[in-house]
């Protein structure tokens, strides 16, 4: 139905097919296999958003409970917010300090920068036996993506977009989004200033948190667990030029009015 | 292309050939015009998105700054944000209260209770000549929604879900996104705790920002100004029963852990 004169439109498409994935697991393969299977083709310009949880697995991010020492420090918070202190000494590992603190919420400044609950650190879908696995975010997600693209070019001969994305939730809002952690082949950010708005005036503040935006909208096709859809293909966006990394949507700390520590970091 | 094997898939078709929006204008009759000059039909499931600032024009939502005076506490506050005390006098009109202030920033609580800058008073693409006129965000944009919906229904026969859009920054990261600001004939939230996940384990934290990502979702279409792409179709959604308001979006002030103010609210 795409004519030359057809409106602009997207079509995201949840690729069937991914399996459960394991430690050293050759990811990209796998998505090329399943991407084969369904009878896509990637074409330039697609963008592919892979959960985090996808990749942490096949990098072997699990951590088991049962081999963790709770500092002095992790037992204190685990008071506060009335988790296991082998889990909290796993989530101030990843942090760089603790945002908000108080019964069953830990919000942390990730190392990576990213503000969010519990340092990303996720006990469910783990796919593990027992309570006591749980699963960190991506090492480097931003390499991550980068390697995927790679890969995948070698694998198909067209080198995607990549976003690695994770759902957090928000200060002020609520409700979990799909937002980017890892991301190679576009932008992350999209700045319009200095263009003119419809009327002529320069438009005000439209700097884009595109990755972000591609990220929420894979979120509506992948988000749910239980339906297992964690890569989803995003094909017609007009992205501009550029390959940026996630780590750039994440507010510099002299830009960030919010971002007090209550612990650590100072 | 679509067969019943096909993946899950999400279509997202700007709508062209919205026009200049005057207020008092039926909205909905234009976009009905404007879905079946583009043979565009509505289908039971689909849901347009469309930008706060449309719904804003039709409602007449327009300020003429010669005709504001600033109040003393306006004025103390437009010397610390460095704007214009009129347009403070304007923002703070629609506020509850002060989130952050300082040079170039004013974040505020929103009468509806979201928080955003300078309370979604905007200044560009306002369309009228100079620099005074300012355009308010939707009087109620939930009940705006519900209008859009019903009269939809009444021009075409089918019943869209309706989200009204609007591009808001975040705390801790950097770019603006989509959001909704406005809701009808779906759920803001989708709350999935309780059901099992991949390994039969109980979902934690899988409350969805399903208004949201939807509004981010349109905004990868829409969001430019310049292009003038102020309504967004999209199908395909595998929505939950329900009939929200975007409002239910908004974080109690019991549960918001960064909802301090600098002024007023307390």
């Amino acid at each position: 139905m795409q004519t030359p004169s057809s409106p602009p439109q997207l079509t995201l498409i949840a690729v069937p097919g991914i399996p459960h994935i394991q430690p050293g697991d050759d990811l990209p393969q796998l998505i090329a296999a399943a991407l084969e299977r369904a009878g896509l083709s990637l074409r330039a310009g697609d963008v592919l958003v892979i959960t985090s949880k996808l990749v942490s697995k096949a990098e072997g991010r699990f951590v088991d409970l049962r081999q963790v020492t709770p500092s002095e420090r992790a037992r204190r918070v685990a008071a506060v917010v009335n988790k296991d202190p082998r889990l909290v000494e796993v989530i101030l590992g990843e942090a760089q300090g603790i945002s908000r603190m108080r019964r069953d919420v830990l919000i942390v400044r990730h190392r990576l920068g990213f503000t969010l609950a519990n340092a990303g650190v996720d006990h469910s879908n783990v796919g593990r036996a027992g309570e006591h696995w749980v699963l960190l975010l991506p090492r480097d997600p931003d390499a991550s993506a980068r390697a995927i693209r790679a890969r995948l070019q070698t694998l198909t001969g067209v080198a995607p977009g990549v976003v690695i994305s994770d759902s957090h939730g928000r200060p002020f809002r609520l409700g979990t989004v799909g937002v980017a952690i890892g991301l190679a082949g576009l932008p992350a950010l999209w700045d319009r200033r200095g263009e003119p708005d419809l009327y002529g005036r320069t438009l005000e503040v439209t700097v884009t948190g595109l990755g972000d935006e591609i990220a929420a909208a894979a979120g509506l096709l992948s988000g749910q667990a239980a339906e297992g859809l964690p890569v989803v293909l995003v094909r017609g966006l007009r992205l501009p030029e550029g390959d940026g990394r996630a780590t750039e949507l994440v507010r510099p700390r002299g830009l960030d009015l919010y971002g007090d520590f209550q612990e650590g970091g100072g």
